[in-house]
């Protein structure tokens, strides 16, 4: 879904050999700058509005702030990502290797947006649990006067990680794919016989809403136990407050202020880090249910490998490990089936900003 | 995987326009013979032998009744798809339109064997929580030593009713198929793009075993709250004796001769059929569990139609309907994204046998 466009007259060309991706997270918009097809020389981040990650209080996502530019989170989220492509812009046209031709400020080169959630194959965002206030949103349109006459791609976050994974990270070699982003939520993608697996309609991958146990935690998708509330960055936070709660965590209680409501996913992944075994337990539970919805989607997709992307990755092996060994007793088939590799994101949590600036490049995601 | 082979000298040719199907189910062996590429002219089944359908009773499944011929259940179970090809072949031979050149009992036509679980490429079964006795079996050499001088194609029994809604059946227009038996377990099968997505090792498609309880009842796979627990066959007989237990169901057990521990799913679903209302209870519990799974497998594929096949479908509007109920309610994104159609498979119960049929017919799946 690319929006055609091209610099006003009299504008200053841009270097055809640069292009910007951003990535809309739950948490964070982060964007990089990617010059030729392997190099990532800049990079921004700012905070996801909390108007787009979460509904209002009254629920409402159907007001605007501007006539019909749609929910005010779109709008938001929309701005976001302009002021992440004004500062990549800033940091590329006075870095230190300035790109043949040079980059005005203001006239930035071809840009990729990754979005979480269900997008059309217009961009327009369907449904999206972990941007629930910017649902509803025309993308295209919402880029398109933030960026004038700058060509701007809209993909799904997922399968932009998935296709930076393949090209310049650790997916090169299998035909069979499936990307997942253990992030706030969970994004997937699939490659299928070396082609990407979009659905239907575009909706593919939407994994994090399998449901694995009816009557466990609410989903911000509306239903009960989906695998994300296990699972993701979320997920995690939930097992350390439990942990917490129930004594097994006293050096990250410590580290969070000595209060277990306040204990976060970040907290636990880095004691994780430093061999403290309270995290380190908590780390393990997590891995049990990376594991088990790895192991369902192995079930339908019998994917040869599987990378695992998002911000928990950063936690290394200490979630790694004990994902591989829940994996290897909970995947149908176990031993009598040839082993599926479960293997790092070589991009980590830059994935999805690196492959969306890699599908604007292109001209469109495959 | 085709087995070549060719009528041994001096033989009768058998006609090139007839082909033989047999779907191996946990329950039965069925099998169709197909006239040309649309007649189904004739039917024989037997059931499925349980030294196949179960593991002994001391889990061994490694002995053999002949020398190298692999588990006894795989050879109990060859030797029911040759008695059910010997009854075809009577039966097309002697029927009333013979087929041009007529047919030799004892030579039959190109046959197809559908068979459930994880068939690797060659055609071996390496995994099948529903023919457990027969996990290991070499099928194109068992089949072989029976049909000498037939060509047998061997296949997964979901992919085989696939092939045939797609090519007889429900679902022909569409691009995106995913098509979904509820027969004593649950196979599965998809097409993406109007092609068979089968993995990179032929094993995608085993969505029974999704788990949606890690705390729920044990699988025959070894994992605990697997869909096909709750959704199938299996799943039906299930509920129903909590049902009866519960004493919401007094006609259904007098059907079953006045004890809860006889109730079958058969007897609910007659039940059901005649209006009974604990019975209709029952069906909305299981439409419930089938609507879940079939969310769950909406969320990661994104097909546009769900095509249920198996032995429930029998069941009509009393599954499907509380089966689409629960569907729009449980399905990522709801009211947001384009409907998905859920239609039964047009071919019932035969669908698997043939497609098994046009699969030998072809020379291979797809």
């Amino acid at each position: 879904m690319s929006q055609g466009g091209s610099p006003a007259p009299g504008a200053p060309m841009t270097s055809d050999d640069l292009t910007f991706g951003v990535d809309i997270g739950g948490t964070k918009v982060l964007g990089v700058a990617l010059r030729g097809a392997r190099d990532l020389v800049a990079e921004a981040r700012v905070p996801t509005p909390r108007s787009a990650a979460e509904l209002t209080a009254d629920g409402a996502a159907t007001g605007t702030r501007s006539g019909d530019d749609g929910p005010p989170g779109g709008v938001d989220v929309a701005d976001a990502v302009a002021s992440v492509v004004a500062e990549l812009a800033a940091a590329t046209a006075i870095g230190p290797e300035p790109a043949d031709g040079g980059l005005a400020p203001g006239s930035p080169p071809p840009v990729g947006v990754g979005v979480p959630g269900m997008l059309d194959r217009r961009g327009f965002l369907v449904f999206s649990p972990n941007l629930q206030g910017a649902a509803g949103s025309d993308f295209p349109k919402l880029m398109a006067a933030r960026l004038p006459g700058v060509p701007v791609v809209i993909e799904n976050d997922a399968n932009c990680a998935a296709l930076a994974e393949r090209a310049l990270g650790s997916a090169r070699a299998a035909r069979y794919v499936l990307l997942v982003t253990l992030g706030t939520g969970i994004g997937g993608a699939l490659i299928g016989d070396g082609t990407p697996f979009l659905g239907a309609r575009g909706f593919a991958g939407e994994i994090g809403h399998v449901v694995v146990d009816p009557s466990g935690p609410l989903c911000p998708c509306g239903r009960r136990g989906c695998w994300e509330r296990y699972a993701s960055g979320a997920g995690l936070a939930r097992l350390a407050r439990e942990a917490a709660y129930a004594g097994r965590l006293h050096h990250v209680v410590a580290l969070a202020g000595g209060d277990p409501e306040l204990v976060r996913g970040e907290h636990v992944t880095r004691a994780a880090l430093d061999g403290e075994p309270g995290a380190l337990g908590v780390m393990e539970d997590l891995g049990w249910w990376v594991a088990m919805g790895l192991a369902n989607l192995s079930a339908v997709l019998d994917p040869e490998c599987i990378v695992l992307g998002g911000g928990l990755v950063e936690a290394g092996e200490t979630l790694l490990a004990p994902t591989r060994r829940a994996f290897g007793e909970l995947v149908e088939g176990g031993p009598a089936r040839p082993a599926i590799e479960i293997v790092p994101a070589v991009l980590g949590e830059r994935a999805g900003a690196a492959g969306a600036a890699l599908a604007a490049r292109a001209g469109g995601l495959w």
